[in-house]
């Protein structure tokens, strides 16, 4: 755990959309003493009063830019779709010298369009926190959030350095590790390493009640072998379908803002499947040892580095 | 916890192939009385010992058709493609009435030619418990391991129906659920949620160093973006390719003997993301949400299907 903060980094955080993340950014800003105060801003005052009683935050309110405007740290919490027209209506009432964050799952897009909104004297750093649960909401959230977790930062040559100084210091004081990186190379990991999991997990449950047409509801009810099938799947379909709990609207708003990327992560994965397939029909025991053989490794490679 | 029984359901079983299901099935039908002795059957002493020490068998032998002379239960708990050449060592030591059974993840070509090595009063139950864990070997053995599993039968028009009988009773008996298939239907059902999950699990890993050449280990290490992105890796890829740390001679066996299926699998899957890809293609904001939010329903109702 981080120890408390003699003198907070920043005086005023307002947070835009205190969900699960938001939510979580407020707890552990206050915990270890990162801020000296917290507000919230949303839509909806009974989730900001609920937000309030669970320590996310210290005041709330329900205008962006009335809530946004004495502080010096604006978090942009919000789903992906929803920062850039967020962040329209803040913008002219943040005051010189305010850091400006996101937390949306890819970066170009948002980096590119929000860089372009900052009023003079304020300045923007992509960030993208590499934790959460397929849980949401404030209820969810957690001070301990970020202990130990990634905390992307994706400056361009337009961040102040002093900004990108200071969100490292926010982001270390909460706890995380931060990783700096372009926008476009988060953009090509986080489509390797999240989004084509999310992919393929939905993918797998879709596999299973697969047929002609229909809802997948009404296939898996007229589908007696898919229902049997889901009857016998237990441990690993549990694990690889777990992440399928979570919202769509997330993920149909992260394969619009990141096309590109997921699309050729699919692409290289179908190649892959389809090596397989290969060695599979030729009957090639030493190339399907050597597929899951590889993989083993390439897992133990990755705790490894997880562990660093 | 199921209770102990009064009568065992077995006088004796002879387990060969002492490791992680074989080692549970000992410990399940010691701890419920569901036989009044158990015998494993191995190639390693120092195993079996081992085995003996921490309760998954009352005695061993090192040589099959003399452990497995007295049984009247006998379970083949080798790897999958040593159950038939097991077999064909036992058969002739079988004494009339005794039920064979073997716990192979793939179950037509083991039944096949199991059923055919089976000397006259004796009866094969092809069997697939499904559980177990990504660990191997007695030490990782529970006497609880069945307990509210399905445990699968693939009974033909050959199998003696007393025979199936008897087994049913002492899958019950050790706490899991019997569930009846063919094992054609099995095959297809296991390629859906059991053989595509490990196939897909290993190809995310190789989809993250993929490159042109060389060992998979090899191309992580020249390869800085993949590295990164593992850095970034957290709860879903996790969770992904946990599974993946399997012995890869078990993934190799498993594709080799339900070829078909498994290909039918990976295709089915690749026709689903090729729909993703073109959703994401098009902008498609109404498909995209379907996609996720019909295999969250899914998910769903995989999970009130477990629960009943």
């Amino acid at each position: 755990m981080p120890r408390k903060l003699k003198q907070p980094v920043f005086d005023t955080i307002a947070i835009v959309g205190v969900g699960l993340i938001g939510g979580s950014l407020g707890m552990a800003a206050r915990e270890f003493s990162a801020a000296r105060q917290v507000i919230g801003i949303g839509r909806t005052e009974q989730k900001l009063m609920k937000a309030k009683l669970l320590g996310a935050i210290d005041s709330y309110s329900l205008d962006i830019a009335a809530g946004v405007r004495g502080a010096d740290f604006v978090v942009i919490a919000t789903p992906v779709r929803t920062i850039i027209p967020t962040l329209e209506i803040a913008a002219s009432a943040l005051k010189p010298g305010t850091v400006v964050t996101d937390v949306g799952s890819t970066k170009k897009e948002i980096v590119e369009q929000a860089t372009k909104l900052m009023p003079e004297g304020c300045s923007f750093v992509g960030g993208h926190p590499m934790a959460g649960s397929e849980e949401s909401g404030v209820e969810s959230a957690l001070p301990s959030m970020f202990v130990g977790a990634t905390y992307v930062l994706t400056p361009t040559a337009e961040t102040s350095l002093d900004a990108l100084q200071k969100m490292s210091r926010f982001v270390e004081a909460i706890g995380a590790k931060v990783e700096v990186m372009s926008p476009e190379q988060h953009d090509a990991a986080v489509a390797l390493i999240s989004h084509l999991p999310h992919a393929v997990s939905a993918a797998l449950l879709h596999t299973v009640v697969k047929s002609h047409r229909g809802s997948a509801l009404n296939r898996l009810a007229e589908n007696l072998d898919g229902v049997q099938a889901l009857r016998l799947a237990a441990g690993s379909f549990r694990d690889l379908t777990r992440i399928s709990n979570s919202p769509p609207e997330i993920w149909r708003d992260i394969c619009l803002t990141n096309a590109s990327e997921i699309s050729k992560a699919i692409d290289r994965l179908k190649s892959i499947l389809g090596e397989l397939q290969a060695a599979i029909a030729a009957g090639n025991e030493e190339e399907l040892f050597k597929f899951f053989e590889e993989a083993r490794q390439v897992r133990q490679a990755y705790l490894r580095l997880k562990d660093k």
